[in-house]
């Protein structure tokens, strides 16, 4: 008998926006696996810290890879091997007959590192996904800014898109969602402003977490942002 | 003291799938609000049943305006009379000091009927809001489909939209998410045929619920479907 795999999303930080059916996963896993960059603590895992008792950990550390180009076919190949390698440690656990949580911030299967597991494994083995509260529903909750209705069309864009692509998809939305801020915000915010939406955008820094905050992104007048930040631009101009 | 507005979120179906945050709302609220069409139950509130117990209930039943045509003048402001009405009697328990959570099937702010109370009440009350598992988050789980990754431009497009329109969505980006499907199966199904996407797409009809399922959308032999149906269009082409 083979173990079960359990992608849990674990939400966007506020303890509270777990599941209850991602705190029984957890509660019940043999074994909790989740990635972490080398020397980094897991941002996942502090999110569930008070559900971990007794089960084993996997810390699935990511290898560092800074020092070759993200478009180079040998980080492509690089990064590979090294999915690989984590799913395999992870059917180990599997193979052993333990239920393992893989841990996935946010959604596991939106922009989630969970999915390298799971194209791996969920063939192999039975497989069940616990959906999370996204991000992007995180930071317009805490900033109570309705995003889409009725006949709305929303895009979610990475921040990574170049500055006339980034206008043209908001031009070419009603609302829409940017991730991946970090030190794309000046761009992000040139191509908000050429779009001519800059006065309804809202920016989010950590949200739900414990020191989150948000505010027009108009207001914000340096152009620091960390990896935890969110761009949204809300629909709905047409309100009955 | 006035009392204080919560937007819950419910998820999709699965009571399991509320979060702690939401079932504490829901439990300490004084009034629980929904909306319903008339003679129909709610299907937020029958999400949460077991956690109802001795809250003041407020149904908010929709009129009856199948009559008038919903692109017509008359349409929307009988629509916005009946939300107005609507906000006025949860804003009367807020008054007598009551916390009223108003509940709403996934997310609140995404294509929620809450948000019509919401831009009525937020500015004159103190207001919260709880999210939600989004329909197309617990879909894609049920569905094991892993949508997005990386650099991925992901859309989420109402099924109302015409097919022209949805073809040249879906061939200008990577996942997409078509909601409300209903009716509009046929049309989604030439448009996703006529953008090349069809052996990708999948199907889910009342996603996390009891009876839920989903399949191939090539494998769908019938153009039925309920108003709790989702088509999903995965991303993620290029694979590490
Ligand atoms: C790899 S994606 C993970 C998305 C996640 N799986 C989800 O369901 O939202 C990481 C990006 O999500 C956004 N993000 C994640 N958590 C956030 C938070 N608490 N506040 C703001 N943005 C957040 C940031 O834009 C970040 O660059
Ligand atoms: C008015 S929108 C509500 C969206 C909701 N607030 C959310 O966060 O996803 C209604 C549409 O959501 C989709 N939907 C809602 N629940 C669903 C479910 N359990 N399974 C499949 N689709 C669902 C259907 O496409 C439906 O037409």
């Amino acid at each position: 008998m083979t173990g079960k795999l359990i992608g849990v999303g674990t939400g966007p930080g506020d303890p509270e926006l777990l599941t209850l059916k991602a705190v029984r996963a957890i509660e019940r896993a043999d074994v909790i696996a989740y990635f972490a960059k080398q020397g980094n603590s897991s941002n996942a895992r502090g999110i569930v810290a008070s559900l971990i008792t007794t089960q084993i950990e996997e810390q699935l550390g990511y290898p560092v890879t800074t020092e070759i180009d993200r478009r180079h076919d040998d980080y492509k190949s690089a990064t590979s091997a090294f999915y690989t390698e984590a799913a395999e440690r992870v059917a180990a656990h599997l193979d052993a007959g333990r239920t393992v949580a893989v841990l996935s911030e946010g959604d596991p299967l939106f922009y989630g590192s969970y999915m390298h597991i799971h194209v791996r494994l969920s063939q192999r083995y039975p497989t069940e996904v616990v959906p999370g509260i996204t991000a992007m529903s995180g930071c317009w909750s805490q900033a109570g800014l309705p995003l889409v209705q009725g006949d709305d069309i929303l895009s979610v864009l990475p921040g990574t898109l170049d500055e006339i692509e980034l206008r043209d998809r908001l031009n070419g939305s009603d609302g829409a969602v940017i991730m991946k801020v970090g030190r794309n915000l000046p761009k992000i915010r040139r191509a908000i402003e050429a779009a001519g939406k800059l006065d309804s955008a809202v920016y989010v820094e950590r949200g739900t977490m414990a020191n989150g905050h948000s505010m027009r992104l108009a207001d914000k007048t340096d152009d620091v942002a960390p990896y935890f930040a969110i761009v949204l631009v809300p629909g709905w101009s047409t309100r009955p």
